[in-house]
């Protein structure tokens, strides 16, 4: 990638990556910007604009080659590279984490589970360890791991991610209810589902007064 | 609310809403847009546009009264309201929504779990029963639903959400990994979490770009 590409770009590739794996799992080789527009629900000029950004994957009257475009962008979103996941709190959101079948097919792998509930700490997810909290030091000492992802109270939050960053934790996937303060060069996503839901809220009652 | 507040200043207010209930609960009274700008790590004179597009809460040399803020904004989102919630599959993610001690707080209450799997159904969750999918039509027939949330396989989605806007629901919050295509009037809020784990894998790998 020489070109930086802009956020509002970037943003829309996952769902890019999403239409093409399903196109793939269709068997459809090729798709001219206005069916892909269609599908996508987005218009045929952005979804145009959009992929002249990382290079010529259209033919006037052919379309795109769907396996190449999906190539690229898999590269352009480093999902060709293999990803390894600790999951910080075993509870219902750290099992769904590790339940998921979607992210081990593209190469998001969950290797561990730490918690403080004994009655959690030594049983196993999928296969996936529960390991004590204390534990994450040495674990990560001696295993590769990526990301983090940190699905605990926001009270607990804090400590465990000082402790994260003191580990020299590269990624993490935020999912307690807080913004964390982290160096510069600790790359964060969060997922904030009181956010989400409060955006639904206001969706709801928008709806109300435009149909009042 | 006379006028309409851009879609970029809602998306922003759900977090303004969480500082805001944060600084209730440490007994601060009023704050400075300054202060704020601080706290939430965006600049101050973002904090004076997006408040000034919902009203007078700031005095020169006095700063914004908290709680008449937080008030307005919950009042703009509609969290003076309650919303019912139930939630389709009572797999992990269903079982996290149900089980999240926030949600209930801050007025979104969730009154069933449907499911197919004759294990789960019977069962309950923190005291929320979990009912069979076939049982959905008159369970909505009896009971006020506000939001159905989606936690089942993409797979089974498009089923479940025909059946769903046949009994007249009005929002959905949709963790299934598909795009709903849902009329117009219902309201649709989408959680990705592959969508979040790919961006993850961006911007770890432009990290590394950038690292060299």
């Amino acid at each position: 990638m020489q070109e930086k590409i802009s956020q509002a770009v970037i943003r829309r590739l996952p769902r890019y990556y999403r239409y093409l794996s399903e196109l793939l799992e269709e068997g459809i080789e090729r798709i001219s910007s206005k069916d892909l527009s269609v599908r996508m629900n987005v218009t045929a000029s952005q979804i145009r604009q959009d992929i002249n950004n990382f290079g010529e994957f259209g033919l006037q009257g052919y379309g795109y080659n769907v396996r190449d475009l999906y190539q690229e962008i898999k590269k352009i979103l480093g999902l060709d590279q293999k990803h390894y996941i600790i999951v910080i709190g075993a509870g219902n959101m750290g099992r769904a984490i590790a339940k998921y079948p979607n992210f081990e097919k593209n190469g998001f792998i969950v290797t561990a589970l730490f918690d403080v509930d004994p009655d959690l700490i030594g049983k196993a997810i999928r296969g996936i360890p529960i390991y004590d909290i204390g534990d994450l030091p040495q674990y990560m000492d001696r295993h590769r791991v990526d990301i983090a992802a940190l699905t605990i109270p926001k009270d607990n939050a804090k400590e465990i991610v000082e402790c994260l960053v003191n580990l020299n934790i590269g990624a993490i996937w935020n999912f307690a209810y807080v913004d964390l303060d982290l160096p510069s060069n600790i790359v964060v996503e969060n997922v904030h589902l009181s956010d989400s839901l409060t955006q639904l809220s206001y969706n709801i009652l928008n709806r109300r007064n435009e149909q009042g």
